[in-house]
């Protein structure tokens, strides 16, 4: 079986939507990425930080699900990173209310010894140095290594994210990202510049407009499931991400064709995400499930013209 | 040869763009629609008026294309309908700058006689009345009736409007326009909504970020193929629905999954139609060029999961 490992957050998340709101939750990228990766047949761990006040049931409830949480180190007399946050009526657009980094702020991942020779590694939106770090650990080369950033780290530490960036395989951002990574508005020469900085793939999340997938080989792209009720997008692209990472680990294969399985991969499991709150529709979530989806990928995606 | 009777503007444009600005030019929705259709094997007829000002060199070239300009009224002493806008830095919105209705204002669509058994028809974005009078016109009730519209005569002329939608198949808006209509924020349950208003069909344009259609058997989704530059997004969403009519009657097949690949090949020619000013690249359109870009949207939407 595949390694998959998976650095990022594990968090407390308090969101409001106009659905409702919630008190604190679970979340945090390092815990949607392993409970979509978790709907795979993969040995998947996660490196993150937590404090005391993180509930022995949540880590109990990600064992369950097959995720390895011997990474995540335990900070008895800290606090858990939270984040609070309000989305608007359009649910493409949300306000920060609250963030306390906590534990995060010294955040040091210590990748487990037998993870060090994981075949793919998803370094979460961190600071590029934290990411980098855990490439430093790796005692073998990952086969893909696969990097989500955001523009605060454009913003504030550019330099350090070139650096790592040099040394991975596929970058996931959202398309203002790519514009002010790149300086191009037009997403194809935005990923053009992009492949030029190191990364051989390059995938733009665009929310509700579905994600492409761009390389030298070509471009490829995956829709959003239309839904008639989105309730929570919390999570979904980092489900997006864990979803394309575990198809990955299971099949094996990095090619183009087989990433364009992935994205569609990503994007099913995204669209169970924003079904419930939180963790919630990820956690019940049967594999029959996705099957299904998959099929309504299929028919919302492709045709038959005979010219 | 399949009868397809389109009827909407045929005007002036006066464009700009980051990539710079345009004199008075030939624009109009009734010439883009044309100019798409007239890429299929159908039997094309366009409904309009013109004032005295209006080139004879512009209607040529409409003819030169398999385009039947009888039915365009040119009144002498009138001028033509100018529209100018201007284009923001995202291509995605746009400032109109002037409009001069001149002999629009009084336009009344007259159907030649040989295009009242016309098998398709399409109702370009006029006032809900405007459109209802040409079908009281058709000798013979079409397969499929078109219709586009825009929150302006939903704004002023609603009654009219539901009426009007009472007699067509499909209705092609944007998603805000959508959710206008529809009171619905979500585009499925906006369709689904709709759908009880009369179209059977709901086509949704997201501009850069594709098209939907929704039927009761199902939703297809055709993304816009992403494209280094834009120079010119006018008449973009006519064309699409040129290029959607104009598979339709070639194929003279209304089903659902011939649908699919009608708002494929609306999206294959709207991409054309964005990469020079006005109408410029559809008149020098290839037929292999539109096979080749076939091939790209394949490339870019087709998959091939073997779970």
């Amino acid at each position: 079986m595949s390694k998959l490992l998976a650095v990022g957050t594990v968090a407390f998340d308090a969101i409001e939507t106009p659905f409702g709101k919630t008190d604190k939750i679970l979340g945090g990228s390092g815990t949607f990425v392993g409970l979509a990766a978790s709907k795979f047949e993969v040995n998947i761990g996660i490196v993150s930080v937590v404090g005391g006040d993180f509930p022995q049931s949540y880590l109990d409830m990600m064992k369950e699900n097959g995720i390895n949480t011997d990474g995540v180190e335990i900070i008895k007399e800290g606090k858990t990173f939270f984040w609070s946050g309000k989305y608007h009526n359009d649910m493409n657009s949300r306000d920060t209310l609250i963030t306390e980094l906590n534990v995060l702020e010294h955040f040091k991942p210590i990748v487990p010894e037998a993870y060090k020779n994981s075949s793919i590694v998803m370094l979460g939106n961190l600071h590029p140095l934290t990411q980098a770090s855990v490439l430093d650990q790796m005692s073998v080369k990952p086969k893909l290594v696969v990097l989500d950033t955001m523009n605060f780290w454009m913003d504030i530490a550019l330099d350090d994210l070139h650096q790592v960036l040099k040394r991975i395989d596929v970058i996931t951002i959202n398309d203002d990202e790519a514009r002010q990574l790149s300086g191009e508005y037009s997403l194809v020469n935005a990923a053009k510049k992009i492949h030029t900085m190191g990364p051989k793939y390059v995938v733009i999340k665009k929310g509700e407009h579905g994600a492409l997938l761009f390389s030298e080989e070509g471009m490829f792209y995956a829709p959003a499931l239309p839904l008639a009720e989105v309730f929570d997008p919390t999570g979904a692209g980092d489900t997006f991400a864990g979803g394309f990472c575990g198809y990955l680990a299971k099949t094996e294969n990095i090619s183009f064709e087989n990433m364009k399985n992935a994205i569609i991969y990503g994007s099913n499991l995204a669209s169970f995400c924003v079904e419930k709150f939180g963790t919630q529709r990820m956690e019940e979530l049967k594999n029959g499930e996705v099957e299904e989806r998959l099929r309504a990928f299929k028919e919302l995606t492709q045709f038959d013209i005979v010219s």
